[in-house]
């Protein structure tokens, strides 16, 4: 499997549509129509005259323009050519100019759409019923803060994930901001997979000596760390340095094109140190996180593409990247298959 | 007919070479080589030695750089890459350096060529005799008002033509400027063809309310009005309001790619009101109806492309269109067919 | 084989790999690498550890980032992803993170680099050993003088040593500047080959009234002119004027990608003026022909794409350009065959 993941000479893009992503935040959906993409596929979002989300294929059925390029009437969304209005589940309500209006093949096609946690959540295929409700948002409750952010990352969603859940590159890529500064330390990871994810937790591991680490646990204590990827695109940072000092950066990942995706990340935290100390610095880091792994992966996209497709060579300490491709390749293929015994590898590597 | 046309899955763009189109305005052409294109075909257009235009493929044989780029010298074009020259019908006359002139191969492909009426209209196929003169461009006489002018559509020929002879988006897409500012009537559609056009006369239509109407017949009166497309690309809007004022749009369109078209439009017209109070608002005000249109068609065309080709759905006031189509389908295959009993529909629609 | 080249429908792009190319001036390469192209294929140039030059495939073998983008540490190249390094020939030294660095298929593409005469010279095929030495820049010995220039060619390979060593065009794209300025000659050409290389020797030709030839022999005098060209892409011009007047171009000319080719131009020279007087005027007169050409050749290779192909059309004073396609293409199909004969043709020429 890892020698097919590696010299494949294809770009690593699993399409998975029986699955919820995050096409924008509540707050972006106001009284205009809201264009997105989700794998190439244009859909427009608007609120209906409850107030409702709709999603429906950005196209009109009549002379296929987009409808996004129109406006909201009476909870419904005119076709800016001959104004057509369709409503919820892309019924078409009105043909102006037309006597008879009964006539078939009228409608769009509709999305399954929920409103939650502030996000608003897409079902990938039109015109069918989602198998189960979009995953919760993780509240920690009292004494945590919380920040969001969302970043397009040149990349297809594996390689966003890979990049994400990757730890050797934080100490080079990313510098002196979190590892890399100081000594390096030997610690091992335990990695573990089901039906649907893919876990690795570290062990061992001292806090480290970037300026990142030093602002969460000035004291210092041991890490514990894990990262995760879940189905269809949910990556998880989580770390916890002592007793008191929790940090974790749950991100959706949405592909807006095969090689450009949307991270919706939620920064949930538990400091010892007070959360408005920190505050002004975090999302200021968090960003130039993000902006060096975009630059980098906007680099590697163009390459793949350059050369007609992925030639990766592996080690063992790319811990979650092969993982991650087979759940999507099972994913977008719909066998989900669960290990008859449970499965688990342990890695040593220097951080 | 109607099915096959609207669930294509392809592009519009008929390709109709055995017809007259126009390059450019007689103004246009002057001492400098001029390029056009059709169906995407690069033309070099330029004016002999008696001052006739002439059109050749813009390619010199000799090593393939565009003739445009080079210069008229005693009646011939000039490459301006080793100074081959070119007369009348594409023929080298002149190959500097070479002793001996013979050699065939040499010519460039040539288009028979037509100035007439203040246009010059080329014959879509080099090398081909055309087997009829260009259409004549209509003259009303005493009392007329001409004014021209020029605009390209980026769309097909066909979604141009449609868009140009269509009612209900009148109402909508241009709201206020000529329909849509007041009540809406039911009007009925009389729809005839012939082998080579295809008419609707529409009948019971008040003068519209909107600011174009109002300027044309500010006394009120019935309109009189039909739409009509001829092959290969003429596009006729005529209006009479009362017995005084008559409005006539003749569009000659021509495509420079397949999905680009640009059109050169004749406004004749006879108003009771006179001429010198309304000249200076209605250019402006057919230019902003053109925009209008232009807009919307780039939005169409781009998304059929983004789709992979069109999926339209049509009602019975989609009165034209699939007539056009047709018309455009039957040219390009060559075999044009007049029905056998005269064929006419009827249809109401509200406006 | 004239037909077979110019009723082509493709473009005379011929890959010779087997074969040195110019990458670069010495001076160009300092402490950063240096990202460079050969037939659109990315490489990436270094000094190792004792400023020998070191040339790799621009892809890291781990996650296919370009390697251009990281630095030189202790003379190998570090990836700016992971940090994983490669040495000269390629070799993957160090993976940050990784505790057993044993593992196979690290190592990164290397071709075979000298330096020589102020070039980088490239071998074409990655993993291979020469079977010659770099060819020599002439050296002329005292009285001469040396200025280099490089410039880029929008056109292959071919285009653009056939017009380097073309001989009517001058007189018409350069007019004035060299020839073209007063009456015409007739002169003869003698053309010659053999299995690697082509020259054309012109006999008879006074010296011309143009700018540079003015410049170059103010007394006039007999000209002594041949162009020649070498496999893979050295395109010579050299021209003797008097006894004490003489002037060589020599081009070496490197496939960027199959439409783009970089030249870089050594002109030596010794006139009987005092060199100082000449050399202001020299390089800006150069570079006026350069881009003439540059613009030309980009007309050409646009215009050859847009019509798919190219279809040319040849007189017998056309006289190097099918003479190297024959060369090209032999070699790249890896057969260069000698005449078995000496091979001689004369043609007549004005210039």
């Amino acid at each position: 499997m890892t020698e097919a993941f590696e010299r494949s000479g294809r770009i690593s893009a699993a399409r998975v549509t029986s699955a919820w992503y995050v096409l924008c935040q509540s707050s972006e959906l106001g009284r205009r129509p809201l264009q997105r993409t989700l794998y190439g596929w244009p859909l427009v979002l608007f609120r209906d005259g409850e107030g409702r989300a709709v999603t429906l294929l950005d196209r009109c059925p009549h002379r296929n323009v987009p409808l996004s390029g129109g406006r909201v009437v009476e909870g419904a969304l005119e076709c800016p050519y001959h104004g057509w209005r369709f409503a919820a589940e892309g019924r078409c309500t009105h043909v102006p100019g037309l006597l008879q209006t009964r006539g078939g093949g009228r409608d769009a096609p509709s999305h399954a759409t929920v409103e939650q946690d502030g996000f608003v959540w897409v079902w990938g295929q039109a015109g069918a019923v989602p198998d189960q409700p979009p995953p919760a948002v993780p509240r920690f409750g009292a004494g945590y803060s919380e920040v969001r952010r969302s970043v397009d990352f040149p990349g297809t969603l594996h390689a966003t994930a890979e990049n994400a859940l990757d730890v050797p590159h934080t100490a080079f890529l990313h510098r002196g901001l979190f590892r890399g500064a100081g000594t390096r330390n030997t610690i091992e990871a335990r990695i573990t997979r089901d039906a649907t994810s893919t876990t690795a937790h570290y062990l061992g591991e001292p806090r480290p000596d970037g300026l990142v680490a030093r602002l969460l646990s000035p004291s210092g204590g041991e890490v514990e760390h894990f990262d995760r990827f879940e189905l269809p695109g949910v990556a998880i940072v989580d770390y916890r340095l002592g007793s008191e000092n929790h940090f974790r950066v749950t991100t959706y990942l949405t592909p807006l094109t095969e090689t450009t995706t949307r991270a919706f990340a939620v920064l949930a935290f538990r400091l010892r140190v007070p959360h408005a100390l920190v505050l002004p610095f975090l999302a200021p880091i968090a960003m130039r996180i993000f902006r060096q792994d975009a630059e980098i992966l906007a680099q590697q996209t163009a390459w793949v593409e350059r050369f007609g497709g992925e030639q990766f060579v592996s080690t063992e300490i790319d811990i979650l990247g092969a993982q991650i491709w087979r759940l999507l390749e099972r994913a977008a293929a719909g066998r989900l298959v669960a290990d008859a015994e449970p499965w688990e590898r342990r890695v040593q590597l220097h951080v």
